[in-house]
């Protein structure tokens, strides 16, 4: 009989980079704010404007995601950005979203940062205070993301911006309000049961419970889900499911921003 | 009750790449030859040395993929680059995957154009000439991949390269043995049945049915499965366990390489 | 005596790139209007931050000069992007470019696209109106530059958008008002004086002289040097020195905006 | 008169890049040996095969010269890459340099390691094991350039390697044989003719004296002379000039290799 090669191509990844059909448009369905990366870690000009249109439709809120300058790190890296230089990448990243959304007849309402520099801000306070500035000057009615206690929500706060506070359902705590690093246990929640319940008591008592048992009091005005994992969907739809079920209502907090009807 | 936001980071993706973990793993089980990215549509040295050594492992035959140079395209579109700059840019990939295997001990085999720049090779003369002047610089004992007929084919059998015939088993063929473009009905072959059944008759008989029931004699060495869809794992499974079960002996042609042992 | 070598590093460009120090401070010195680059062919926030902050400084009015999404080939690659791809794309780079301006505490006052893209909305009918659809996305009050006839000014128009005749003082012209392409011979204006003469001729009369002779009346409201040769700066300030003998007011269109105090 | 605005394109950079003519040509001229660079933090398949035709033509040795990954820095930012990425990542610059020198009939005779990477093997011992790995991979013959007393020449040595030690005519030295760091006093030598001394005494005594006065032997095998500031080519000639005023014969070190002719 006969006898035969097979062959594939493989090995086309390019750092964390792969091709493959995204799981955005099932997540768009279950969420109620959106933050679309802006071209420095991940997004094009194409793809932003496509979600923003795909958010405008099912009115979910838009929001810039900017990050570092660090398309092979995936905005993973930490770095040692000049502060005048970091104000005018979140400028350029703000500006860029803002301007995209505009085309598709959508309007951004937050700023949330990315990766390595979403974890700068909270210690940071240079960098914290050029992402404030770069957001101011874009538009000051913009609304920033941040975790508690986090620096760029003082300064945002201190330059009359709105700040709303996130928590993370798949991510384990720490007693003091830290997250777990993901090199040790308990740094994921991958059960989409488990991450139901904590969602439901950070939405309704606004607490976690630390990987030591100690309850945290966050008070979270937005909950992260995670959309880079396999599992994302089917986690989102649980948190989103478990909520209702629980009674909460689930919607975008630009909503409630004090400058709108 | 409480009121909840929930947001998610969305449209991370950069034209067609998107940050998610890739089937390879599962594909390198059932392939017998890796065409392996080089760095100029995908893959960086990091990864490319990752698969080297996961193909090592596994007896799966290493080849080079190299492509245009157009990382934002993915290779796949048609760009007219000047035959020395051709020859440059596909030694230089080949090259680099030669020695990159060589630093986890894996030998290259073949050497299998990628995208647009395969399609290209068929009928460009000019091209097909340099993509096998810069497989030359490289190593003459490498084999080059191809469709029946094509240029870079006769090209590389001039120069004295070994030649490979590839047939595709998830694609649809016409009755010159040209592929149905993606843009019409029966391009696509999806059904694991189909497939395998396609692959035997391939492996078996060297024939494919065109898409208006022409038998078309094709003889292929190899069987290509694509790797960068979602049902790819199922279907190579399906191709293999089929051509098992009609007793076809899957191996790699470089295992027939005139000169090894 | 001694035996040595010498070595040096070379061979560091990339595709059109370099580095090198760039001429941009002195030019700034001689225009009045600087069209920035955001981006997408060259550009970064840092270069554009300190390139509004030095034409504010000099009183140079900063544009946009957004470009297809094509770093490698620095924007001079004709691409068929659809329309409403470009159109996302123009209003990510403008929006980035006048936040970032805003940063520094700079307005942008006009948009002239670059290279091959310059070139497809002479006459590529969607394209040009995707690039004004992307303008007034952002700023309606932004103005356009183009060549005289050109598609992109009849858009610009239509939509009510300010619109800038602009005519090049280093280039050959053909009887038709058309460009004589780099390829041909009279297609470059290297000598300062000529250039200086023919800037003269554009600003009092409206009139360049082609290559066969023919008048051509042109009638521009800006003239451009190019700054990425050699002698860029020579044939500026001679340019600059003769229109200054010539009696004519060197200064920004942007000062004669109808709705700018 | 005449009213006249006069634009220029500006801002076109790219972190340290720009679009400008190189003076890689004139260098040429004037080294024996030319590290080019592989595409990592500069150069192109298409601009390395042009300067190794033009080396070859020359009878300059053609050395390669890695780098971290990182275009946008132009590898000169610290990284901490793990060593087997590092030793691929090296490989396949070298393996691709190898390749396209082949494809124009050129030989590699070295390795040097570019910005960072090069600092970081002086010290970092598992760095420079990494990238001596590297180069054995693609050819054992290669030589490797570095400063005396760094690891990577310990290393090369260990392995069987021959090492090339580098001194550098237009940097400050301290008294322990390291180099004045870029921000202090006295890092650069930019006159020619105190570049030029100094490039005779090391060449015929071996002897560099340092910013304190203090003489330091550093007994070189090839000296460095920068390519990428403005005063390069004439810092060039002048120590050309010097060394043969003065009886050096100014030689490739690669053709006293032991193993060739």
């Amino acid at each position: 009989m006969g006898v035969i090669d097979l062959n594939a191509d493989l090995g086309e990844g390019d750092g964390p980079w792969r091709v493959e059909p995204p799981a955005d448009d099932a997540l768009l369905d279950l969420v109620t704010s959106a933050n679309v990366a802006a071209g420095f870690h991940g997004g094009d000009a194409s793809i932003m404007s496509a979600t923003c249109a795909a958010a405008l439709t099912r009115g979910v809120a838009v929001g810039a995601h900017p990050s570092y300058d660090d398309r092979e790190g995936f905005g993973r890296r930490p770095l040692a950005v000049p502060p005048d230089v970091l104000r005018a990448q979140v400028a350029y990243q703000v500006g860029a979203l803002v301007a995209v959304a505009s085309s598709v007849g959508a309007q951004v309402t937050h700023v949330k940062p990315h990766g390595a520099l979403y974890n700068a801000v909270v210690h940071d306070d240079e960098q914290a205070r050029a992402v404030v500035e770069g957001v101011l000057a874009v538009d000051p009615r913009l609304a920033v993301l941040g975790l508690p206690g986090s620096r760029v929500l003082a300064h945002a706060a201190a330059a009359g911006l709105r700040t709303v506070v996130e928590a993370f359902v798949d991510r384990g705590y720490r007693a003091d309000g830290t997250l777990v690093p993901r090199t040790e246990p308990g740094a994921l929640v991958t059960d989409p049961v488990v991450a139901a319940e904590r969602a439901v008591r950070l939405a309704v008592d606004g607490v976690v419970v630390a990987v030591d048992g100690t309850p945290v009091h966050l008070r979270p005005d937005s909950l992260c889900v995670h959309s880079d994992t396999r599992g994302a969907v089917a986690l989102a739809a649980a948190v989103r499911h478990g909520l209702r079920q629980a009674g909460v209502d689930v919607r975008p907090f630009a909503g409630r921003l004090p400058d709108e009807p």
